[in-house]
Formats: structure tokens, C-alpha cells, sequence
């Protein structure tokens, strides 16, 4: 079965919700901050928690290597046992890596987060340098691996060069998604989408029916939720009857604890609890 | 003084050679393999006698992460061991790592390569998500640390979006060029060039003349070489009398020693030798 399939019937028994364990060592509680263990084991600690306290009701989680990458090898450390945890409790973890590159390089990266230490089963990756930088990833996408492709990101600089259109009016990120649907093609689950999904941030949702339809075949990875602005309201047009594709949640949910009043002890359960809340929000849109 | 006025009287005193550290398990000799200690310090070992080899006649190096990545927590000790060896020899090093994201992700990466264990002096990075992708950056740049943007690639696929054009028939790799060429203006080095320059590839000979004089502020840094099949005519049109770039070399030279009935024991001489037969033919071109 491939890693689409697997996050289509998640999603079917819980939710649209991917929780981002962006994990900055100053979002830990203080009880956690305290304790006398290495930096790689409260970071863990943390996270082991909102995945315990959140996978039930959630689809996959979506862990920003960045964060992990900032704290050295300590940080890699945590990112490892992260996903490592995840993938053991029968979870669907995607990497969100986005790297970026050619050949020999793109074949090391692929090694990299498919196999070994930083396996995950799906990662992002950017598109910039052409379609001969997604070959090296194939042969896992063979064996069920699924990819993200970024197409239109929910960052107001998203403009700058994604909205480039060419003689024929289609957008940069028009045309990239183009090809990753037709790419995309050749590796059709189960479920009616393809292991070769992509990134469209919500926050340009008037857009959203358009691009459901121009490609109907791909999943969608869906960013800008929460913290960065987005709803329940953008994000339907983004689903064919609550259907083919998945949204981010990152701060909202890791830091729930902090609103007023709250016990850090019962960070896990806030975090639950702000899941929820975003399931309904969503749910009440698709509607 | 910023990294890349240092980089520029390397250069000056050396060669616009940059020796490309993409060491792959697979390149080290048999005696180094066959060792009894662990897998980071093997590729250290390597890494060490190259930059001892190469150092007085190359201006820098390039590390390529993803070789290192695809090793995990072992390549990524070797890749700390490798940047922190060339630092600490008074080299200049690039991560190249074609990182892109945006706002505190950003800031995560720039925080992750500029500063603690996976210090460099310059680091690539992917424009795709926008301008406001690279701004997190910027700090560091003021306190002279240096940016590589990606421009125009040497692969193939490179025309399947960097050439797309717009309506005034600019293409998206010359949009992308011209708005760095503009915020480097903003961080110029007493050398006369931006401590943000680009990457370009060194397979599209035809047109370099024209790049070098539209992009006159920034410094390239340029791949293909070699391996890759560019070579001494290819460079030149990228320069101006033979300045404001820096030509990447990597398996050619790590794997110098493989030519028939060379000994392996001497890889670090026939590294030497090649970043010679390099440099004359760059110079010879450039005359």
C-alpha cells in the first residue's frame, strides 16, 4: 500500500489535520527546560507527547527539519528520534525538508530521508531547479514513498517570481503544478491521488476551486493554517467534499499551553483540545 | 572585513578555484575504508589531506551537505568536522545546502549555517519561495557572512522553469538575478562585490557576457566545471579580466587519484596536481 493510501483512510477516520512539530527549543514548558537530560531528549520528550496526546484524532505530523538543523547534532538527534517514534506508533510523518537540488546530489538526499536514520514517508521538496531534480526520488516513490512539491507558498514574497506568468497567462507555480500532476500520473494509489502531491498555502484561497479541478490528481499539502492566518473558510475550496488534501498546524496546536491560565504540565491535552477545535473549524466549512 | 572581500584576495593570491568536498563512502581509497575507526572520522581523513593537498593553490571550498545528510548523525559529525578543519586552516568554506523557506523557518536555516556547529562562511540558497525567503539572512550578511543564490542551474531541466519568460521577455532566472543584483547592492565589500552573489551554471557559454554585465555587482559562483563537462572557454565570459567568480570542481578532483596506475595512498598529490592542470586551463582561457 503506498503512503498515499495510508494518509487518505487516516484522514477518512480522523481528520485533514497535520500536526507540525516545529519544534524550537523555546517553546518547551518549563518543567521540561528544567529537567537534567540532554537537549536532544527534552526536545523529544516534548514532541513525544503531542504525538501520544494528538495522533488519534489527527492524520500525520510534518516535522520542519530547520527547527532540528538550528540545535546541531543534538537537534538531529531529536529529529531522528522523532520521526523514528512515529513511524513505530504506526504514524505517517512527512519531512519537511524542501530541498532542492540535481543528479548525484538529489540521489544523496533522497538516501537521506528515505533510508537510514531520517526516514520519513513523505518529504517536501522545491522545484526551482527543474523536473530532472524529482527523477532521483522516483524509485522510492516506486515502493510507496510520497513527495510535496512546492507550488504556491502562503508567503506574501510568494509574488515575487511563483506569480511570473508567461505568454500563454500561466503562472510560474501554474506551470510547476502542471507538471507535477502530469508527473504525478505514473504514480496513482489506491485512493485516486497520485504519491506525487503538492504545497499550496491557503492563504490565496479565491483561487482555490481553479486550481482543485486543474489538478484534480494531486494531493494537497496545505500550509498557512492558524498562526499564519488561515481558516476553515479558506480552506474548503482547497477539498472536493472535504477530500485530497491535508492541513498544517504548527504553533497553534505546540503552544496551545500558553494561553491564559493554562497548567504547562497538561501541554499535551491543550494541544488535543486546539486539534479538535480545528477539525470542527474545518469540518463546519466543508459542510 | 565581509567573507567575500577575503574571498576575493584568495582569489587574488591563488586561483578562482573552489574544490568541491562532495565526498561520497564510495570515493575514499581502499586504505582509508579498510580503517578501524568510524565512519565520520573516515571521511574527515579524506576530506583533511584534500584541503591540506589543495589549500595554498584554490581559494575555497564547497561543502555539499546532501553527501553528508545521506549518512546521518555520522556524515553530519564528518561534514561539522570538515567545515570547523577549513575555518579553523583560515579558509573560506560554502555550505552548500540550496536551503528555501520562509519567516521563522528561515531564520532557523540562517541560525543553523551561520552560527554553532555547522558554521560557514557562505551558504547557497533556493529563490523559489520569494524575496522575503531570504531576508532572514540578512542579519548575518551585515556582520559578513555571504549568500549564494540560485540563478541559472547547469542541468538540464533547468529550462523547464528558469527559462520560462514573462511579458517583457525576461526570464525567470534573469527576474531572480536582477533582484538579487539589487538587494546586493545594499551589502557591497570593498573588493567591489555584494556579499550576495549567485549561483550560475557554467553550460550556457552563449549568453555569459551578457549575465556579467547585467549582474555587475555580484560575484558568481559557478558550477559544471569538470565532471560536469564545462571547461576553461566556458568560465571565461563569466569574468571580467579574469574577476567576480569562483569555479566549482568536485569529483574531478577528490577522484583524481582513480586515473590509471596512480597510487591511492598519494590521492592528496593528484588532487593538487588537478587543481593545477585547473587553474592553468582557467587562466589560459582567460588570457
Amino acid at each position: 500500500m503506498f503512503n498515499i493510501d495510508k494518509l487518505y483512510f487516516k484522514i477518512k477516520n480522523s481528520s485533514p489535520i497535520c500536526v507540525g512539530l516545529d519544534t524550537s527549543y523555546e517553546y518547551l514548558p518549563n518543567f521540561i527546560k528544567d529537567k537534567s537530560i540532554n537537549l536532544n531528549e527534552k526536545i523529544f520528550l516534548f514532541n513525544k507527547e503531542i504525538i501520544d496526546a494528538t495522533k488519534d484524532i489527527i492524520a500525520c505530523f510534518k516535522v520542519q527539519i530547520a527547527y532540528y538543523e538550528a540545535m546541531g547534532i543534538e537537534g538531529l538527534l531529536a529529529y531522528s528520534k522523532t520521526i523514528k517514534y512515529i513511524r513505530e506508533s504506526k504514524g505517517l510523518v512527512i519531512g519537511d525538508i524542501k530541498r532542492g537540488d540535481i543528479a548525484q546530489t538529489a540521489s544523496m538526499y533522497a538516501k537521506a530521508h528515505f533510508e537510514g536514520e531520517f526516514e520519513v514517508d513523505f518529504i517536501t521538496l522545491s522545484p526551482y531547479m527543474g523536473m530532472d531534480s524529482i527523477e532521483p526520488y522516483l524509485k522510492y516513490v516506486e515502493n510507496g514513498k510520497g513527495l510535496f512539491i512546492l507550488a504556491r507558498t502562503s508567503n506574501k514574497g510568494a509574488s515575487d517570481f511563483q506569480y511570473i506568468k508567461d505568454e500563454k497567462e500561466n503562472s510560474l507555480y501554474e506551470i510547476v503544478g502542471d507538471k507535477v500532476n502530469e508527473l504525478g500520473k505514473n504514480y496513482m494509489g489506491q485512493c485516486g491521488y497520485s504519491s506525487i502531491g503538492m504545497v499550496l498555502g491557503c492563504t490565496h484561497s479565491f483561487e482555490a476551486k481553479k486550481l482543485r479541478q486543474r489538478w484534480n490528481d494531486s494531493f494537497f499539502l496545505i500550509p498557512g493554517y492558524g498562526a499564519q492566518g488561515g481558516k476553515g473558510e479558506d480552506i474548503k475550496n482547497y477539498l472536493t467534499n472535504g477530500e485530497g488534501g491535508i492541513v498544517n498546524s504548527s504553533r497553534a496546536i505546540l503552544l496551545a499551553y500558553r494561553k491564559e491560565n493554562r497548567n504547562e504540565m497538561d501541554f499535551g491535552k491543550f494541544s488535543h483540545e486546539e486539534c479538535l477545535n480545528m477539525k470542527n473549524d474545518i469540518l463546519e466549512a466543508v459542510d
